[in-house]
């Protein structure tokens, strides 16, 4: 197959694979998600995902049908299923199908559904553009739910800009981008907003955090303000899609540029650790 | 039929029918949604609610497949095929379908549904229990759209502590109820939270307020605290399901009680109004 939708059982393609009416995501948006990486086949840091989503699904007292394990290898089998060597693996557990109301039967058994498809990485020598918004979402961006509408609204707006990505922020204070994490590089320090209710954990930046341990550079998980941002020695986008991208352009501004040496040593750091676990020669197909 | 789903043109029974798995409802909740009343097979007060939906819509920059006098015959051809005298009509446009990305295409027509079912209003003379809970949405309640995972948490909450709504409120201002708008009575001044972009425009609620220019109540539309809410003559919660119904006991602590004439003057007024309007002899089947 050249991509893949599963639900509840049933696999089919995208275009055609239907599903019932009473989902409860059809009415409240009632559900999580996570996606990461296909490599090789093989499912890009599939346990941190998981335990991930398995968070995110027990916040909002969801009942996933499948344990860490079975889910783990649902998901390497339906990989295995696509062509291709570089696929966006995206996976979803909704609260359940029933007559449309707020409250819920909290023995209902959650629905998977799973949608597998080429991806494309992007060349991280290649920097992005940004633009930037206030930041009008809820008080559970720490979990990765299916109520996106703001980020949709955002990344609209990126799109109408030419730009990749939009840099939210709560009055004067960075949080993240529609469907990324941010973080800055100044004076050799890594910085970027702590993993509290106001932004996504995200996995990419988690591991380069952790790559920094590694290279030495000091990290301070603290939110930075806008001027900081635009002042930044380099800006960082990452994603479970795009692991370490840097901007050069925001909101039509030159930013960043400063510490080429430091980012190439992060981005090195972070893409050998994705050809390492996918057996990859490249990023690149 | 005893009840009705609609998607696109086709019709079937709730549980029967079968939608897309690419509808973009899936991924982001992306799409609004409006509900009323339909007494004696009329859709109740169908013009104000094709013109907060054709609003809700427009907000998101969504395109509904078709006008409001369709929308409105649509409707209340639907409502016909269904037995019985007193229904819940609910509707939603969802951006549309297509592969998974935050972004869309401006041109993508979105996709109908429409659910009808049975529906007991509630005997306005039996007082509610509510309880109350911090408000964590996003700044887009003016627009009645499907991201709608806070509210869901919300009426959880009220089920289980044996309480019909749960008021919410951002930090000691009220905002609303999880599915209802929220006002109170005091020395006779009827005071509800202003139509701002923290609170839905409930459309049994301005009817409420015409109904109290109409008696000569005074009406304040600012935003009460909760020290007001608890100390108010009268709690009155709205939906366009329940056009009046009054609130005895907040957060286990006895509430309101104390002008019952002026609430029954507004609860005569309003259930007049739905009288008329669908030609029925009581709220009651």
């Amino acid at each position: 197959m050249k991509e893949l939708a599963y639900y509840d059982g049933r696999i089919g393609t995208p275009e055609e694979l239907m599903v019932p009416f009473q989902d409860r995501v059809h009415f409240f948006g009632d559900g999580v998600y996570d996606a990461t990486v296909g490599g090789n086949h093989k499912v890009y840091l599939l346990e941190d995902h998981l335990d991930r989503f398995y968070s995110s699904a027990k916040a909002l007292d969801i009942k996933i049908p499948m344990d860490k394990k079975e889910l783990g290898e649902l998901l390497t089998k339906l990989l295995s299923m696509v062509e291709g060597n570089t696929h966006f693996v995206y996976w979803q557990v909704t609260r359940g199908t029933a007559p449309r109301d707020h409250a819920y039967d909290e023995a209902m058994l959650g629905k998977l559904w799973v949608m597998i498809r080429p991806n494309k990485l992007k060349d991280p020598d290649v920097p992005i553009r940004l633009i930037t918004m206030e930041d009008t979402r809820f008080l559970y961006c720490n979990i990765k739910t299916l109520n996106l509408l703001p980020s949709v609204l955002a990344s609209q707006e990126a799109l109408k800009a030419g730009a990749m990505e939009t840099v939210l922020h709560r009055g004067d204070m960075v949080t993240e981008c529609a469907h990324s994490n941010v973080s800055i590089l100044k004076n050799g320090t890594f910085l970027s907003h702590p993993n509290d209710n106001l932004i996504l954990r995200g996995i990419a930046k988690t591991h380069m955090i952790q790559a920094c341990y590694r290279l030495g550079i000091q990290v301070l998980e603290r939110a930075f303000t806008m001027e900081e941002l635009m002042d930044a020695d380099e800006v960082i986008v990452t994603s479970s899609s795009n692991f370490c991208l840097h901007a050069d352009v925001i909101d039509g501004k030159s930013v960043g540029g400063k510490d080429p040496v430091t980012l190439k040593k992060i981005q090195d750091a972070v893409l050998e650790e994705y050809l390492e676990y996918t057996g990859r020669d490249s990023i690149f197909d």
